[in-house]
């Protein structure tokens, strides 16, 4: 990770004769305060802390489960090969020096960004950890904490220590993402002047190092505390903690995870939509100078936008996936292995980290399967990208069905029930297909191959208007095939687990949660795959912006053109896969709670009953607060992109020279513009999402106490987090789907149809593009994150409810 | 309501010498078969047969109860005023020839629509009522129905012939709408040439009367209903029904005219709305000519529009809120006098009904608190409109807090809880507290004094693009304060309701529901005048039309853009005032459902567990249903919208004359694509929305049988119908503001704020104009309808889900 030793080892290619201004900032790359303490130290001293890390590490892993052992193990590897494609990747060529100065500028922006962001965010973070400490050091110990010998004091600083330690892993995730993909646009640029395969490599490759190690942190992660808890509460032994209670100590590490996640998604979100809004509301609409043009002031701070929102937020993003997915499947393993007392429960309840290890392998096949050298003669010159990134996905996709066979038939077979672990697997592959088919619906919607991308194009010839009410009718349209999906799956997989033959001391199905959970984990079975085709797409944007502003020849910029595209729709169809995701973890997430509730409050919590009033109010808040949620999201790229467009105004009537290449513009201003502007902006959501189920749960805790309604609160927080998984699966269905349908069907006018590029479609195709960026890449992917953050915030946050 | 002997009696003002161009389509109004067949008949027969009818449903009345004789006079004396305010209304002149031209092209083609139209409805509400006969014949008895002795086919045909005249009345509603103001617009006109004061009181009496019909035929079906199956069952005698379970025999009645408003309300609004957005794309955007210019081939259609979409749908509307609102709340009252064993329940049943016979008395005194003549000398010559008509409804609602409280205390009044009465009047100052803050925020968001559409209008500075963004920030925004202003009443008229003294047979307070009934009573208490303010905004919006297409003189366009400007408040203020009655109707409706399903199923249906995976996804299907149901409705008004602006385009290529008034557009043909149009696309999201909630509970009680879940199919209805009302009334609360917000946003630019007419900034206001056109006026009211309509339809079909 700490490599910086940029190569300047490529063949430079031909360049015009046109004038050239570029930014003049400082080129040399910031480094953490970590990694240069880190740097300063003796190579040997490091690499022999590092060995024994690694062998207690082990050492606690087999101490706890011949499984965690395998689980490191795999981890291990990976970071490994992660470590082989960051040496490949950083051993590209930056190519000509303009594009090396136009990639430092890049990178300051982005690192400077994340600096000041995580900034704020580590001293939000600290604040909620000491509230957590307070909640938890005054709360009743449960039953379950007493059997344990478990004080306080311990449950307290377990909650804290796994809170932070999501977060900084989470922070690290995003920060890994952007430092990898402001490293590898250059020389995605670069290697584009050479061939279009080698620049899909590179870009593929890049994002494959990124989602091995955010997959891999994930795994690694947990599988540590766990181990750690498992040794230091000496669980199993006599006396002290069931090994079927750990997992709900490790939920204060998805908080933490999803916590960081959804300031980093709202802060880079709004970032790089109010950066691209600006930028081509003058640039392109009112100056009519292409995209990502030198002349435009905007233009790096519209390229920074990119890795911190695109590739740092979905690296937080996914991390956070991952890990609450893996939190909560872990939780249901175990209550399910100790309703139907099972004898080992350690395979239902790892059976999530063997899967996501899996995970690593397969996709890194996949990855690996994506060549750059034309092995057989008979490639055309130019290959349809996306039939690669496809070809790959399909190699990952069935070596995933056969891995989670093994994995079911491995950790889930249990004596009383023999073939229980076969209808698991079933469960995994309904979630695989699942994915799959919410992938094509995404495509179906959002392709210009298809309708209604091509009606939605059509409506721009009759203006503005019809095209945004086709847009707006199209996203909501768009919401019926997935729910109906889901809700097949859920059903289905609920059905598989619940036949699977596993009975609890009464005599009752139980598998049905725990189905659901599989078929979650089979939708994520290839997650590394999936977030390494989602951050090609900005590595891909990133180098055509690259390429344009250091003015290469046409073919160059045709190769990332064609990278760009492939890249938009990669981003739309991982966003379909995450919110699906989110919805199954969110439901799993949801009956946690239900668990956790009952636990601490020492009486059944089974219902959460619609019909009670103020249930139903609890719902009806919850619903209003991801309305609200994504109006203040919008907006505020609304009020930065209008600063954005006044200050680039402001430039081009100030500096008349800038249109003729004779003044240059002032990048850093706009740059430090968006920067002020997002960082004040990502609070106000932020603490809407943090504080309002907190402060409803306990509004209603004391209503209920002078009410008489024992557990009001709880039920209310219950109800306002399922109404607001449903309207956030459909609010996120709708603002994704409708922002990538708008961006296409002007890409297909841009191809020359109703007019081409320049004609009255074209224009009202520009705005519906316009509205739809804050509703796909701002407000949308906050709405995956917030959903999950809900789910994690009110199982940790428990204790005030009660 | 059969008098057509137009009046001319007008002094005919000055006309300017420019050239004009009218319509030439008969003038001769469309009488309906049925009024003919009346028309024929000797006056004395008629008046014979009528006066035989009232002493027949006088005599059913009295031998129900002295309520129902006291609601019955009322509602009669109520109608006597209507016919005054007829006369006086129609006795008004209607200006020169050239209006009454206009006029009548506008007639015809709301008339030509509405005949259409109903004739569709009817013929889709015949084979609802075969089907509701098939199912009802079918299904097994309740224990109630066999104890009063009760058969299925009698229960089959009270319910078929309730739903059907529900249907009936409601259609008749909504005719009345359109018949009023097809007469009243030109009427208007012409008052405005003498005066502004004398153009307002024709258009509020002409409101008021279509307001005191709708509202009084409402309360009469209801009480004439509610008296036949008394006298005719023998209610309360031994053996047979009791007077508590006879309100639920109503239901049908409410699904009838909800089934009808809905039907009326998507294809009105599809049809005024695609005119409207068609009219402006081509004249007011490309053509650059202003509003209503005669040159506007659509612009009859878009004047006929204002009719049958704002009048006649917005009549349906209304009547079916109170219905829905009458009967549920008879339902509640009967349920809660049934349990707390109250001697006498039919003041708690018969209640609705005397609320709403006050309602009458209040609205028509407040109607007649606007005057016409300048009594006092120190008037200015133009008063603010708005405050005249705000006076009135403070004059109102004085009045009905008076007369809420007196009820209250002639009704609710019971010995063993003294003082329960005055917690219920409690609970009716809440509602009408509630309406209050509601129509105030609502003008908070929507008028341009204030700061969120100022904010809007400053982002149309910037493009269209951040128009669009801010306008649906907005809209999503504005969500927040209704819903917290009704989670506080509901829970405060629980409350009050819970506390009021009246307990069950097992002490258990039982008032709530009812607490909740009553404050939704209260919120309806003004619901005559509402109307009204509510009517008279198309009124005022057509008689400007009529004055821009006879090329009026500049004072009198004027004086009718003044009262058109109003009309835009009042118009979404009132749709803020629907949405809180529809969310509050169903609340009760919803406990009205579980109370008929468990008594079908004889087994308690007490909870709605969404922890359940099948009931989860029930909701998560209501609420799809809701985006679902609002793209179908805004991408019809696109659609057609698209169809119109290309007919335009062609007329003013094939007919280059139009623009120096040299040849004459074909305003039929624009009439004619807009009818057909609409009336093919009201019944994709008509039939989504009636046949969804059947299928999902079909479908889910077929799975509950084959998984052992008895009432799988009755739980998730209820779940779906929870959720898609929540979502309902978020999505209904964002379409409604947003849409009023950017018509009041281009409004203020207007004024000259910001570059005035025809800057940028203007032209950009104008495409959220167009966005908005179908949000607030196509899929946000027929969302009210919708909430009602799917819980009127899962209580009546409630025998197939179980």
């Amino acid at each position: 990770m700490m490599i910086d030793d940029d190569m300047e080892t490529g063949t430079l290619g031909g360049y015009q004769e046109r004038p050239r201004t570029f930014p003049n900032m400082r080129s040399k790359a910031y480094t953490p305060l970590i990694f240069r303490i880190l740097l300063g130290i003796n190579v040997r001293v490091l690499f022999t802390i590092l060995l024994l890390g690694l062998g207690a590490i082990f050492y606690m892993g087999a101490s706890t489960s011949t499984i965690i052992v395998f689980v490191l193990t795999i981890c291990i590897l990976s970071f490994l090969v992660a470590m082989y494609l960051m040496k490949w990747v950083l051993a590209k060529d930056e190519g000509p020096p303009e594009m090396v100065q136009i990639a430092d500028a890049i990178r300051d922006g982005a690192e400077g960004f994340i600096r000041t962001q995580y900034g704020s965010i580590s001293k939000m973070a600290m604040l909620l950890a000491f509230i957590i400490l307070c909640i938890y050091l005054f709360r009743t110990p449960t039953p379950q904490m007493e059997a344990s010998g478990m004080g306080r004091s311990t449950s307290a600083y377990i909650t804290v220590a796994s809170f932070l330690l999501g977060a900084l892993c989470s922070g690290f995730a995003g920060y890994v993402g952007m430092w990898v993909s402001v490293r590898a646009n250059v020389r995605v640029s670069s290697a584009a002047r050479r061939s279009a395969r080698e620049a899909l490599q590179v870009a593929t490759r890049a994002g494959g190092l990124s989602a091995i190690i955010v997959v891999g942190m994930a795994v690694i992660g947990i599988a540590v505390l766990y181990a750690t808890f498992y040794v230091w509460l000496g669980v199993d032994s006599p006396g002290s903690m069931k090994v079927t209670d750990l997992p709900l100590l490790l939920v204060g590490y998805g908080f933490g995870a999803s916590f960081v996640a959804l300031f980093a998604q709202l802060g880079g979100g709004i970032y790089t939509k109010a950066a691209d809004v600006g930028a081509d509301l003058v640039g392109k609409v009112e100056q009519g100078i292409p995209e990502d043009d030198p002349r435009n002031p905007a233009v790096i701070a519209d390229l920074v936008g990119d890795n911190v929102g695109d590739c740092a937020a979905r690296g937080a993003d996914l991390f956070e996936s991952i890990a609450a997915e893996i939190i909560s499947a872990m939780i249901l393993g175990g209550t399910m292995a100790q309703r139907c007392k099972i004898e080992d429960p350690s395979g239902f309840i790892l059976f999530p980290l063997v899967i996501h290890s899996f995970d690593l392998v397969v996709s890194s096949v996949g990855i690996f399967s994506i060549r750059g050298t034309r092995e057989s003669g008979v490639l055309a010159p130019m290959e349809d990208p996306m039939a690669i990134l496809q070809k790959g996905y399909s190699v990952t996709i069935v070596l995933a069905i056969v891995a989670f066979g093994l994995s079911t038939r491995w950790l889930l077979y249990v004596e009383q029930a023999p073939s229980a672990w076969f209808n698991f697997a079933l469960c995994g592959l309904v979630g695989i297909i699942t994915a799959y088919i919410f992938v094509w619906i995404t495509k179906y919607y959002t392709d210009y191959k298809h309708e209604p991308v091509r009606t939605l194009a059509l409506s721009s010839s009759t203006g503005h208007g019809t095209n945004i009410i086709a847009g707006v009718s199209l996203g909501l349209e768009s919401t019926a095939l997935p729910v109906l999906v889901i809700s097949v799956s859920i059903i289905s997989a609920f059905w598989l687990g619940q036949t699977s033959g596993l009975i609890d001391e009464a005599g009752n199905q139980t598998g049905g949660l725990f189905g659901t959970a599989v078929a979650t984990m089979g939708m994520l079975s290839t997650a590394a795959y999936i977030l390494t085709m989602d951050m090609f797409g900005p590595i891909a944007d990133n180098a055509g912006g690259i390429v344009e502003m250091s003015q290469q020849p046409e073919s160059v910029r045709e190769i990332t053109d064609v990278l760009d595209a492939v890249g938009n729709t990669t981003k739309a169809t991982t966003k379909g896969f995450a919110i699906g995701s989110a919805a199954l973890a969110s439901f799993l997430l949801f009956s946690a709670y239900m668990d956790e509730v009952s636990t601490f409050a020492r009486e059944p919590f089974k219902q959460v009953d619609i019909a009670i009033p103020e249930v139903f109010i609890g719902g009806l808040l919850g619903s209003m607060l991801i309305f609200v949620f994504s109006a203040w999201a919008c907006a505020a790229v609304g009020r930065t992109a209008q600063e954005v467009v006044n200050e680039v105004r402001r430039q081009f009537i100030e500096r008349p020279g800038i249109m003729d290449y004779k003044e240059k513009p002032d990048y850093a201003r706009c740059v430090a513009i968006v920067a002020a502007a997002s960082l004040k902006e990502m609070i106000k959501p932020g603490a809407l999402a943090i504080i309002s189920p907190i402060a409803v749960g306990f509004l209603f805790r004391i209503l209920g106490y002078y009410t008489g309604h024992p557990l009001l609160g709880a039920k209310v927080v219950a109800s306002m987090l399922m109404f607001a998984t449903v309207s956030g699966i459909l609010m996120a269905l709708f603002l994704n789907t409708a922002g990538g349908a708008w961006d296409n069907a002007k890409k297909y006018i841009e191809t020359g149809a109703l007019g081409g590029k320049g004609s009255e479609a074209h224009k009202a195709a520009i705005t519906g593009d316009t509205v739809g960026d804050p509703f796909k890449d701002t407000a949308g992917p906050s709405i995956h994150v917030l959903i999950k953050m809900l789910a994690t915030i009110t199982l940790v946050m428990a204790p005030i409810f009660l």
